[in-house]
């Protein structure tokens, strides 16, 4: 039986394919997700094709998971399916606007981690490319994604090739607050993110990459303040184009 | 055994406890799902008091079920608790962006997913309340978020006491594209839709609501532009001050 206690994402699948049948009978069944006014604000784009998997790789920074994958899944916030029924049935649709993008964004990202846990469960691997909205323009060019659609995750799946280990997690009482939010002083920092810091594989991240501490890797190295600003400021501009700004 | 083709969101529960032993449970566990370089860019508020609940009810619509149910979750987009530790490790954050409030809402949205089907899983009904961003500020202020936190969702969480229908949802055909995004044609409306249409509670409704289709209900009532652009504006405001604009 599946336990999530153990999932891990998997980079590495095997040949053997991915049906059509299966697929589709994940995708849909993942459809019972709730959704905004029952309104299922979201597309999924499948990707098979050696052609178009390797058109995608630069704008997820060619990570190999991406033309290694059977299939590339796709997931987009999507208001254009709607906005065409409004428009086909006398009804005049106002969703051009950033309340209108997070909602379809939540329903897609909803949707799609209740197809995760699903695949998952049937035994398929995958991993979650956040690399999405980093380079959003290439991705829509390459899907050709009209207005009002913006892609919002990306999977990439099939039958696992590599045993992968289990990732750390913080402990609970890291994450949750009761009632109220409670600040974190230096002495709960220091409770909650030690054991992180001194697992083997994370002291050997600081050594390989010449840091002083585990954090300078995601400031200095991994996600750096200069790129985030820039990022959002391409972000913006691409979801003006896509008419949700 | 669960069946997701039968989940359905569930707006009354019984007076039946839910324990903190079983939530921690389950809070703990979706912990394995995927995160942005393993940051866990979420928090997660656990409204029990009935003060509480009582002050979160008009941020959404004073709908029954805040104050019906025995707990409350609001997920939250959290890189506050992340900042707070690089800049206790000689770290410079720079998480002040759009970019990095939709990676923590990613997180967030993926993390409350994974919940909510363990939840399921465990007998539990729940509604998602996609009300969560209409009135941000009113929860920020109730809550006592600080900046770099901004609340995404809202579960109601209770032991069901009402028997629920599931709800229809478009074909697999509709929402999935091959490749490359479909433009929908007026045959395709027609074709995904009319069913929908035609179900005995949706011509109700649109008898109910007095309007000529299904789609105006939407437009001219639940979620009209004008609102969704002033909410847009309110959520923008709200956005800047937590500091991610």
């Amino acid at each position: 039986m599946y336990d999530i206690t153990k999932r891990r994402s998997i980079r590495k699948y095997s040949d053997r394919e991915v049906s059509n049948q299966l697929l589709h009978s994940l995708l849909q069944r993942a459809e019972q997700t709730q959704t905004m006014g029952n309104l299922q604000l979201y597309s999924v784009i499948v990707t098979r094709s050696d052609e178009k998997k390797k058109e995608l790789a630069p704008a997820h920074f060619c990570q190999p998971m991406v033309e290694g994958a059977r299939v590339v899944l796709t997931f987009c916030a999507d208001y254009n399916r709607c906005t065409e029924w409004c428009l086909n049935r006398k009804a005049h649709p106002g969703y051009d606007n950033l309340l209108s993008f997070l909602n379809a964004a939540t329903d897609a990202l909803l949707y799609c981690q209740t197809f995760c846990h699903l695949a998952e469960e049937a035994g398929l691997g995958l991993c979650f490319l956040g690399t999405t909205i980093y380079n959003a323009q290439q991705i829509i060019d390459t899907l050709q994604l009209p207005k009002l659609v913006m892609p919002v995750a990306t999977i990439t799946l099939g039958w696992p090739d590599e045993e992968a280990p289990v990732s750390d997690r913080l402990s609970l009482q890291a994450i949750i607050h009761e009632e109220t939010y409670k600040p974190y002083t230096p002495a709960d920092i220091d409770q909650y993110y030690t054991a992180k810091e001194q697992l083997e594989e994370n002291r050997r991240f600081v050594e390989i990459n010449g840091t002083e501490t585990l954090a300078q890797i995601f400031t200095d190295i991994r996600y750096k303040g200069d790129d985030c600003k820039a990022i959002s400021e391409s972000l913006i501009a691409t979801l003006k184009l896509q008419g949700f700004l």
